[in-house]
């Protein structure tokens, strides 16, 4: 019997030898329609055996938003979560960038789950949504959106910094930041100023930067004005990384001068001098929680739960850069 | 063989037969060490069988805070809901009033797992949490306790009524609440005011009512200022339901004359006429999650997640108490 190649599938469905090359390795180029009819066809011409397809119905997809460097650690502590927890119960994890919304509802149908990370377009989210598969969310939903979500508890450990600087005699902090748009760090903030509440010297003061506000600029401003911050909550430890070099850069010692505190607990928080105090979001543990609430809404023997928010309290990692002024 | 009595194991062990027949009847009034011995001998003499026990390791504890009739609507739901997936899963439940820290230990250490209903103070959640047994909480926590926690969305459940507010076109929103402890009432207050934001001309007032300070007086006080809303959302239905005769006593109608929305969706809610525009706060569906997570966190195969905070999205019920002004 004579071997089947690509090109006779290819001339079977008048489609080119191209199409079904991409379409049976998996890869972009080819509707999900188009796909299906190859797939289906190679299976009757005997290209593939059907031991050799991996059902939709062991696929969980994940999505990630755009590449984003500064993120990039904790999408990764995130997929080895999902991975570890998938592999598990007995799922493959296929992984997939940015789509537009025709493909991103392919993807979604070629799967029995998704997990989305990071901020995507509404038209993307509502794609998906329409595919009717279930799916969890790794980053902000609008409010009373129908998906689960699981995310960092980034209100309560703003207050916890809060209370950590406040013991040990901090009153004038400085939160640092690039954007207002990122809901979390919002959140760290707004938990920072209500710990801060607590005691009536104490004050917050908000410190934004970009490439026409350099953050020296800003910090040496605070100081003409009598008002420099004792100590310093960066919203990530990149950007906690940053400030530690610019304060050196400007003659101050860290944590003599200026305490400095970051957000995350990545590699960065201890490739510098001194090792940055933290906070230690559970990334990997993220991923696994996001696996899992997929899992529950997936099964259909449990009663189902309203959309859950499910937040993970990160850990306070004492580390040198911040002083004790009492 | 004659029949052992209370008294014969009471006699043995030289403690009261009152002593036996509270341990035996599973009540208070015994040390939780005297239980164990008295319950030992029992079965040791024959007067218990072994069948008869109900081996802790079934036994998941509920303690409640002290009675709240406002609260005492979700809080059976939340029962309701706890019995539900603890009978499925083979478990009974015990309940418990707000004890003391010595009773509170007790209590832990004769079940399997503990769900804490309420505000406890620090030193029952102490005693609770030394017994070593896994434990949730339906209630508030601080900031970065080692506790799981279950609630409703509160923030994003004030965001969203801001913005139906806003869509119908009022613009000066005023928060109704009796007090500034209750921690989910303000961050539905500050999701709130963060949706108003999105509008320069609108903009949220808080009317904080007690026996010294009447909800018509503050009422009539913006009306005096020419600040009068023409909308009111009330932290609880309950409430809800007390500003709308107080409107109707001071002659204004609803929603024609100023609207109003509750929270919770309780019976209150559809027993007043115009019935209540609400949020509904998926009570029972956070006693299964809350038993959910309690399991979780008791199953010693499984991989321990961080703790977590799980928060269920309310829906918003439309009646007929908010007017549209556009």
């Amino acid at each position: 019997m004579k071997k089947v190649t690509l090109q006779d599938i290819a001339d079977k469905l008048g489609v080119s030898k191209f199409a079904v090359s991409r379409a049976l390795s998996g890869k972009d180029g080819v509707s999900e329609e188009t796909r299906l009819r190859i797939e289906g066809k190679a299976l009757e011409m005997g290209y593939l055996r059907a031991a050799d397809m991996i059902p939709a119905q062991k696929v969980i997809q994940i999505v990630f938003a755009e590449h984003d460097p500064v993120n990039s650690e904790l999408w990764m502590q995130m997929q080895n979560g999902i991975q570890f927890e998938a592999a598990a119960a007995g799922y493959q994890l296929h992984t997939h960038w940015a789509p537009d919304a025709e493909r991103a509802q392919a993807i979604a149908l070629s799967g029995v789950g998704i997990i989305l990370v990071g901020q995507h377009g509404t038209e993307i989210v509502s794609a998906l949504g329409a595919s009717g598969r279930a799916m969890v969310r790794l980053g902000w939903v609008l409010p009373l959106e129908q998906t689960d979500q699981v995310s960092g508890a980034d209100h309560e450990a703003g207050n916890a910094v809060g209370q950590y600087l406040l013991a040990r005699g901090h009153k004038r902090v400085g939160f640092v930041h690039g954007s207002r748009v990122l809901r979390g760090r919002m959140e760290r903030l707004f938990g920072l100023r209500e710990a801060l509440l607590a005691d009536d010297d104490a004050s917050v003061c908000e410190i934004q930067f970009n490439a026409d506000n350099p953050f020296a600029q800003s910090f040496l401003g605070l100081k003409a004005e009598g008002d420099m911050p004792t100590a310093l909550f960066c919203s990530h430890d990149s950007l906690g990384v940053f400030v530690v070099s610019e304060l050196h850069r400007l003659g101050y010692r860290v944590p003599e001068d200026v305490s400095v505190i970051g957000y995350g607990d990545f590699a960065a928080a201890t490739q510098i001098s001194p090792m940055l105090t933290t906070l230690r979001l559970p990334g990997g543990d993220m991923g696994i929680a996001a696996l899992r609430l997929l899992l529950e809404r997936m099964d259909a023997d449990r009663r189902q739960l309203p959309p859950r928010r499910l937040m993970l309290v990160p850990e306070l990692i004492e580390r040198d850069s911040v002083a004790d002024l009492r």
